[in-house]
């Protein structure tokens, strides 16, 4: 990313800076997955947006501003995804479908990928608790899906913390195994997830 | 632990050696899941079994060394467990299901979850290699079988590869939300998994 991407013209002051913000945020998250938190310094971030470590102070005070910054960017975005799967008026098997789609397509950017890669141990006690708060509304989302599913007979009985955790399980490792140079296409991924945990959440043997 | 768990009275010198560089290990791995790898410092895990800094050198080199004997113990661990699910007289189903629960059980100890919990960055570029390819047994065991299954029609057509990542993602993920002060007993939780991803190879529709 060079200087082009970083000078937005015609934007308005406030644009501009978050803008830039959420580039600091982005190529902080690609490094983080790629190398590792600790591994990474400002000064790579700032190498890699072609700016001053000093630049990057006038958005974030620290690394862990970057990491906690990358969070919450991802949980954004990830709510935005999740809203489609929130549409009462379709089946639970699709909306639980389109909610596998999407976290499948989040997990595989670099912000979504972040918080499945990088520990919460790097973060102060209260930013890793609100960080908590909000994962556990998108786990609560598909357990409730779950839940409404087995009450309504369309999945059969099973415990809903513990298949969401699995599927959850399932999706978070992506970017574990699938960040190298020839990765699978993530719509690949999600088909092969969403046939073995559909068929698995309905089977009635 | 005490200074009485490191102590083995009536073990032959090597032995002895073993059991306690073994006890190095262990506590080194339990603190990494718990605190973070890059949190964690030699001084912390002398402190835990109750020795100096100094007596940890005649095991260990360094903070690395313990994370990759970590890794290789842990792996050591695996493969007896993965022999279970070698046996080529049982159905393809219970083979999985073996692999399953043993991983399960594996990745719920401290060494097994070192693995899934650590990222590997912290290792040199040799030692990362080495550990890849431990790690691409397993996962080409699972693939095998789910091949294998497919092959023979017990299981439905599916992508190997992607499937086995999927479960691996489902295990992996288990020392990420179950290490707590009141964790799910894993047979539960292999169970739940088990029902998913099996249910979910063999539905045919």
């Amino acid at each position: 990313m060079g200087n082009n991407s970083w000078i937005k013209p015609g934007a308005s002051r406030d644009a501009q800076r978050e803008a830039k913000r959420q580039a600091v945020l982005q190529a902080g998250a690609c490094l983080f997955n790629d190398r590792g938190y600790e591994q990474t310094s400002l000064e790579d971030i700032a190498a890699v947006l072609n700016i001053t470590k000093r630049t990057i102070y006038y958005y974030v005070q620290s690394k862990e501003d970057i990491l906690f910054g990358c969070h919450l960017l991802g949980l954004e975005f990830l709510r935005e995804t999740m809203q489609q799967s929130q549409d009462e008026a379709l089946p639970v098997v699709d909306r639980i479908a389109l909610l596998i789609r999407g976290y499948c397509a989040w997990v595989s950017t670099d912000l979504g990928a972040t918080i499945a890669m990088v520990r919460e141990h790097s973060l102060s006690p209260e930013r890793r608790h609100a960080l908590r708060a909000s994962k556990a509304e998108v786990d609560f989302h598909l357990r409730s899906l779950i839940t409404q599913g087995v009450a309504e007979g369309s999945l059969r009985p099973c415990d809903a913390r513990l298949v969401a955790a699995a599927v959850f399980g399932a999706l978070n490792w992506i970017p574990h195994w699938n960040r190298v140079p020839d990765p699978v296409p993530q719509g690949e991924i999600a088909e092969q997830i969403l046939q073995l945990v559909l068929s698995g959440m309905t089977a009635q043997n």
